[in-house]
């Protein structure tokens, strides 16, 4: 076994400069760790920013190749911990072994992922415009751009996800994956699996010979950690999964400095799901069983959780709705990650009982006992009340479920216009009805970073195509995603080059086309050597 | 001639619902314009951002073809204005008639240009995953993305470029090609041309049959005009040319909105020119001529305009600096746009001056006419000095030019390490120095959003590859382009579809590829249909 620090990890270096310390909780037992993790200081936040400026100063002009090689190195020490990862996540989080053994694949493969994007190269984005000189009136010139690192990036470590979304997670990777050194600020609910994180990726760095500031990490259980670190005049831009209260806060920070940094936080989502007649019709067991499973995923502890379900009403609908209510109160309830994530989740809840438009169908309470956790919980609503209140679009981060019942079509699309940004919408409807489903199909999309027919919004694939994103209040930055490949052009940047002679030029841009990337020449996708 | 009203244009019809106005002013006489223009008010600045959301609700399904159809028809209203148009901004500007000339073709050129890149279609960025249905443990579902309009779109119109970043300029161009109703607040320096754009733009919306909130013009010489625009909740983003204190005041507002939006402001730039020794020797005379001849172009009121020169000390240094002045105090001095480009081109040099590392070689006054205007000025000061002086990065929005003399490659690094975010930087070398420039190359790649190596950085071309941005003071959004065709990516949100049924999938992602454009499937360029 290994033994805990409790430390902060700067630049390859272990660090202990402050004096106030936390541990964390085993959800099962609330019982504290035997650990005390130190808050990391001023002085430490500064350490780890100035650390990470001279490394980029190294890592700026890493090849792709290079930076491969590292997230290649990462991933085997990821899983180089071994069993001990598991245990120590499931111990501080209760997420349970078979859950976090599926997210560790998901870490280290999307750490191999991004080096195979790597290697491909053509995530550069190379665009090239040669030049005219017989062009009238002046001559064009020779115009090139690809992408390039920006510098050192914070991650703010998620508490749901402690591997996918936090320390080496999809934020991290793709800021790596981008040539940029990390700061990771580490969740307080889980700082031993942190720290074994950071000691398997300094040893990554370590083997691959990349300089000691490419990582640190902070430990650090108050606000002021977190604010210190956005303010560090060397920080570039920020990477963030959490509450939209913590993610407006940090965005609000990072706007107010002298000179703005971008802030791209996945926040909070509701994830509307619009079941249409004709399924409930034709699929009600299913559909009940498939939604009940989702919503419970983590104890509904996702960003994609489906939250809230609109239907339109009928008979079918409201069997349908006691039917979902069974296998929610049915299903055993789960155990959560924190105090507060309890505490959140029974306040949010009790506002939303607290509207007298609302009734519970079911739970709505904190389940007493060694765990901390929460009645899988069933509310109702009607279409013009939801449309009419912002408040019900609270989210409730668990097992929640708000059924949103519209007595016409009108009613139903007043409801979904009156939604709010979210990452995900579903709509579940059969063959027959794609023609009625169109309009509600065209309204959501406007609303999300992710539409799905007849599936679950939980479970995010990595592919390149994915969004996992959507407008404020779902995001900061609703252009990108925190998820899937092109999530890497969130830490790089556009240069220009005019007339630059071609042995100046990155290989990305020169003639010969050395990468054997695809690049778009006078408009058109090519991989050629320009003549 | 067209009889002007003075009024704003909201969603096709002029409003005059204000009682406090403003004229322009010839800036070669200094004396008012006839016609009052008068301020927007708080509801018509409702009524158009209202206007152009109800408009959205039908221009967001569009196709490419045919908003591309409407941008040649407004290039061709635009030219129809004929004479009239290039001497009203004249009058208005001082600018002269063969460079509006020049823009105006710049102004059109963009518009038929994106146009291209609508037909085209490839813009919408198409990336498919398709399914895996045999993948274990669980099969991949199918992921098809594309770019999206946002909505709601203000463009704030720049003072120097009447045309290209103005009404129907840059930012209107891309956000309209986009697919998104804009609102422009015109600049208060030449409300007569766009008022003259308004009628243009209104004859081009009638024309090709697009609603009438597509575009709304709103004039205003008071700063809560824009502030009230940016505040309102149906906007979605923000397009700004300007200085760096309306660029951060718009920037600010819109970052405290309730919903965050987007600001993609075109700031303040100094524009770097490093001149390598051996350049100085082999061409002194032409490049003293060419930086002149940038330096004063428009009056030096260009944001690209190459206010500040790096040299290393040396008796060819000096020779060139005195020749450089010689040709700057020659030079006739231009007409500034307007009063207020002038007091803040005197105070900004003055407060230059006033550090006592500055020697003023020539000019650094106001000069006494009819017209506005400021004398071509030439100072200097130690790379040194420069490093420690951050108040010596102040952008002098004119015919300005600081030299900044190192005494050896270490002070000229470190000088160069001193520079804040700019548009673009400069390098003149001989092909026998590139190896003792790369690493000033390596270390301006980073302050920059475009590069040129023997040229002068004022002339923007307007293709795929331009990037006009850079890090912060140069704009709030550093990897985004106000000029280009990649600039219209600001202006647009990528939506994933998982399993969604061909049929209701937009043309773009649809298995045949109707509209025969490139799209990324499974990690590949490709313009094939899927099996």
């Amino acid at each position: 076994m290994t033994t805990l620090t409790g430390n902060n990890f700067i630049a390859g270096e272990t660090s202990q400069l402050g004096t106030t310390t936390f541990t964390s909780v085993n959800p099962r037992t609330k019982q504290p760790g035997t650990v005390e993790f130190h808050n990391a200081t001023a002085e430490e936040i500064h350490n780890a920013v100035a650390a990470a400026a001279e490394a980029f100063a190294q890592t700026r002009t890493y090849s792709a190749a290079r930076l491969a090689d590292f997230l290649d190195k990462a991933a085997e020490e990821i899983m180089a911990l071994g069993d001990e990862l598991l245990q120590t996540a499931d111990m501080e989080t209760g997420l349970g072994l078979p859950r976090l053994t599926g997210e560790r694949g998901r870490t280290t493969g999307q750490l191999q992922s991004y080096a195979q994007i790597l290697r491909e190269g053509s995530y550069v984005e190379a665009i090239i415009d040669t030049a005219q000189p017989d062009r009238q009136p002046a001559p064009r010139p020779d115009i090139r751009r690809m992408r390039f690192p920006i510098g050192p990036v914070a991650v703010f470590s998620a508490s749901n996800f402690p591997f996918a979304f936090a320390v080496a997670g999809g934020d991290t990777a793709s800021a790596w994956a981008a040539g940029n050194p990390v700061i990771v600020k580490g969740h307080p609910g889980h700082p031993a699996t942190s720290e074994l994180f950071a000691l398997a990726i300094n040893r990554a760095i370590a083997a691959t010979g990349f300089p000691a500031g490419w990582f640190s990490l902070l430990q650090g259980a108050t606000v002021e950690v977190g604010q210190l670190l956005i303010q560090h005049p060397l920080l570039e831009a920020v990477g963030f999964t959490g509450s939209l209260r913590g993610g407006r806060a940090i965005y609000d920070t990072a706007a107010q400095r002298k000179r703005p940094i971008p802030v791209y936080a996945e926040m909070g989502s509701i994830n509307p799901v619009l079941i249409m007649p004709n399924a409930v019709t034709a699929r009600a067991e299913t559909l009940a069983e498939g939604l009940a499973a989702s919503a419970t995923l983590g104890a509904g502890q996702y960003c994609t959780n489906p939250g809230i379900v609109f239907m339109l009403d009928s008979a079918e609908t409201q069997n349908f709705i006691i039917a979902y209510r069974d296998k929610m109160a049915a299903r055993p309830a789960g155990v959560l990650l924190n105090e507060q994530i309890e505490s959140g989740l029974e306040h949010a809840v009790a506002a939303t009982q607290a509207r007298s438009t609302v009734h519970t169908l079911t739970g709505g309470f904190v389940v007493d006992g060694d765990a901390f956790s929460f009645a899988n919980t069933v509310m109702k609503t009607s279409g013009a009340d939801f449309a009419a209140d912002a408040a019900l679009q609270i989210e409730h981060f668990g097992p929640v479920t708000l059924f949103v019942v519209a007595a016409s079509p009108d009613e139903l699309t007043t409801a979904l216009q009156a939604l709010h940004g979210n990452l995900t919408a579903t709509i579940h409807a059969e063959a027959s009805e794609l023609d009625s489903a169109k309009p509600y199909f065209d309204l959501l999309r406007e609303k999300v970073g992710r539409l799905l027919w007849n599936g679950y919004p939980t479970g995010v694939e990595v592919v390149y195509a994915q969004m996992h994103g959507g407008p404020y209040p779902a995001t900061t930055a609703p252009a990108t995603t925190s998820v899937g490949f092109t999530g890497i052009q969130r830490f790089m940047r556009p240069v220009a080059f005019q007339n630059l002679p071609d042995q100046l030029l990155p290989e990305a841009l020169r003639n010969a086309n050395p990468l054997h990337i695809w690049r778009i020449i006078n408009g058109v996708n090519s991989k050629d050597a320009i003549q």
